[in-house]
């Protein structure tokens, strides 16, 4: 393991979250919340102890796929660590527990809350809160790798560890354009959503942060009824047309912007996804109908909301879902678990593995009927890889593995059923609100804190996609060959 | 498609089923319960269609996977068909859709019922209702090719879609006589229960009745408290130890026949199943206590029954573990998906499935740390075959779409989350009793005719592991090559 490395890298991630909280610093002193110090002591923290780690950078400057998972996972635990700090000194949430949760949920943009009523917290609290959801959704690291002095073709296994989805293609040969593509996209779409939130009556403040939120498919509000607190129609689809978009591959937006639209609409992943979000709204605007007096448009604008919020795990909401026949909420927990497109912001399985699983049943069954056929598996009419085969059958063995596990610790609470169950599915989906008493209208303070610290841990996981987590917990990783 | 041979087989079925009726007769006869016309009419129309069939023996009698799938999935749902007929006769269901529910429960090994009390059923229809457990353990088709005439080698294809598990060993050379020491074994054992059951002071019929759903790991009672209305621990601790025994590959019963005790208790797969079977029963135990009062022998002992009858996919109760804490039940759940071992009479995924599973998850993330090793798959210290490590894949996919397109069903009747979710996951999985509503003090009355149907489904796919039925179902296997 190349340490020095590690820590090197680790230094700069350090050193730009001390950049970034300058921003909430900056909040505190536009609405004199008079929170400064909550991220004053924080970023002088994470500034000094960045400097000391990344002082120089080390001559080897090698990194293996074992040091990538590494610096990934080490990284998102470091940044939640400290990120947690202003929720404590502000005594937003005194208890630690609490504010490391509340963080983890921001950078992973889970949107999971403990708060009770954030309408009462300071404005610079509620910023970093909405912020961390921002920088989060295209990662820390890209951004970092956005930076760094040389792009080393060794970066690319800590991109491929933090970007989602089974393949991450490199769109320009060198990994730091590629990461600078990505983020102006980012950056313009945000800006584009911010202006459109303003046109329709949001206040500017309520606008950028909701704005965040939606691009990192975060889905932390600053009003204790989410997004359903200013009633528009407007505002509902707008959010709900964003949250679709940052949930598709941004590949396929740079395809775009090089008019390349044959290459971009013709994209397999892209179509199921649209092709099971209208399935799925289709289903529910029927099924919900009896409970809003037969009114099929107010049906329709509800389930649009809701299906774009969850399946894009977001996690925003204008309606109580939990209120819904269990049908619907059924096809909630499905779109939870399915979750975005690969290379999107958002979290869950991606809908491109599960394409991937389908292929490898039906080909399968093909193979068994007719043992001596050969045909391979194909996405976007290319065959699939055998590594990536068998990346995904290792990605699904271990989400059931540390689903089973999340749910049996949990459940030792005596929390309802759909209460439990909605909770570890909507973290390790990066959803954010789930079922019962974890629904939209609900929050997760009802939770001790081992079960705080194990969701925290489902959060994580999901976000980076299982492996990095796994490999820094497991001892074998630690072990000198 | 050899549908000369497909006709013949099928055919010989039903003259074996139209055999098998001839005990609930002369159940009948001894118990004078004028149900004779029952088992008479059924048993005529099956002999004399089946006789038509199977008249010539084609002189073509190749078989290929496609024929042997179609095969087994074709004679489970005619087996059915007219297995239910002495339950409609008989007046005891005289809806279609339950009779067939309930033939497919017992065939199947399931033993989920639709009768809301089974202590006013006739002594025959009891009898044919607990012995198409003891029928469908074993596999129909299994029993058949004990007795055709010339083994042919491709009969394997009809051995492996019926037999559970991933892998088909034969024990020696001829199908035939693997098939008959497989049977031999199964009645023995069968018999040895019985005795053990009179012993312990069970009536003679009710030890019969519940040997053959504790054999075939099945379930049905003849009692409306299930085991629990003997309320004798002698009777509960024997039933579990067979229960375990009934969930264990048969060919290690083989071994231990020929002495070679080392190769049957050093594998690995009944390393595991006593393991699980152990954690959750001391999990339970602890749990539930404080029900109990906390009686620790009281509380270890419904703790025993209940684990081995769920994990064993048996489903007799002795206790309404519905009223347990949520954590207990999420076990229970756990172990339905788990189910038996490979090779037994049990249904579940199948406690080998999950060890390849998981070491193929371990086997990747090895991969993902050093791109360049090569360390094979190892179950029982030898290499697995890539086509069984692929066709598991295949297996999870199935079993995840067949579960969720049934749970989307069945929620639309808007029953409780854990009713639906249990009925599904207990019909798939072959165990019998779920949760809610459809507990161990439940029954499946409550569901519609469609929601029957689409159980009925799952228990067929749960029984023959997925593919020979879904393969009989999907349009490709019919179109011409």
């Amino acid at each position: 393991m190349n340490y020095k490395m590690i820590f090197y890298i680790t230094g700069s991630i350090m050193k730009l979250e001390s950049v970034l909280m300058l921003l909430p610093l900056l909040v505190s002193f536009i609405y004199r919340d008079n929170e400064f110090w909550a991220f004053i002591i924080p970023a002088t923290l994470l500034c000094a102890i960045g400097l000391g780690l990344s002082f120089k950078k080390p001559e080897n400057s090698t990194l293996y796929a074992r040091d990538g998972f590494v610096i990934v996972a080490l990284s998102w635990i470091i940044i939640s660590l400290f990120g947690a700090i202003p929720f404590i000194i502000s005594g937003v949430t005194p208890n630690f527990v609490d504010a490391f949760f509340e963080t983890v949920s921001g950078f992973t943009t889970t949107g999971s809350s403990i708060l009770t009523n954030v309408e009462v917290v300071p404005h610079s609290v509620l910023f970093w809160r909405s912020f961390t959801h921002w920088v989060g959704g295209m990662g820390v690291l890209v951004f970092v790798l956005a930076f760094l002095p040389q792009s080393k073709s060794q970066y690319m296994y800590i991109m491929r560890a933090e970007v989602p989805g089974p393949v991450v293609g490199k769109l320009v040969s060198k990994i730091r354009v590629t990461a600078r593509i990505l983020y102006a996209i980012y950056l313009v779409m945000t800006l584009v959503l911010i202006l459109l939130l303003v046109l329709g009556g949001m206040p500017v403040f309520d606008s950028l942060l909701h704005a965040f939120g939606t691009a990192g498919t975060g889905g932390f509000s600053i009003k204790n009824a989410s997004i359903g607190y200013y009633n528009s129609a407007y505002i509902d689809y707008v959010i709900s047309i964003f949250m679709v978009l940052f949930g598709i591959n941004f590949n396929l937006f740079y395809f775009i912007l090089l008019g390349k639209f044959a290459a971009a609409f013709s994209d397999e992943e892209l179509r199921w996804y649209v092709g099971v979000i209208l399935t799925a709204i289709g289903a529910i605007t029927v099924n919900i109908m009896p409970l809003y007096n037969r009114n099929i448009l107010k049906s329709f604008r509800y389930a649009t909301f809701q299906v774009t919020s969850i399946i894009t795990t977001t996690g925003y909401a204008t309606a109580d879902y939990t209120k819904w026949p269990f049908f619907s909420q059924l096809i909630l927990v499905f779109l939870m678990v399915i979750g975005a497109c690969a290379g999107s912001t958002g979290g869950g399985i991606k809908v491109k593995r599960l394409i991937i699983l389908m292929k490898m049943g039906v080909t399968e069954i093909k193979k068994m009927l007719n043992p001596r056929s050969v045909s391979p598996l194909k996405v976007d009419k290319k065959a699939t890889e055998v590594n990536i085969l068998s990346g995904i059958s290792a990605y699904f063995s271990a989400y059931v593995i540390i689903l089973a596990a999340s749910l049996l610790i949990v459940s030792y609470e005596a929390h309802a059923a759909d209460t439990t169950v909605g909770a570890v599915f909507t973290c390790i989906g990066n959803v954010g609100p789930g079922l019962g008493e974890v629904g939209p209208a609900g929050n997760f303070s009802i939770f001790s804190n081992l079960s705080k610290l194990v969701l925290s841990f489902d959060m994580l996981a999901g976000r980076l996609e299982l492996f990095p987590i796994i490999i820094l917990f497991s001892p074998s990783t630690w072990r000198k060959v």
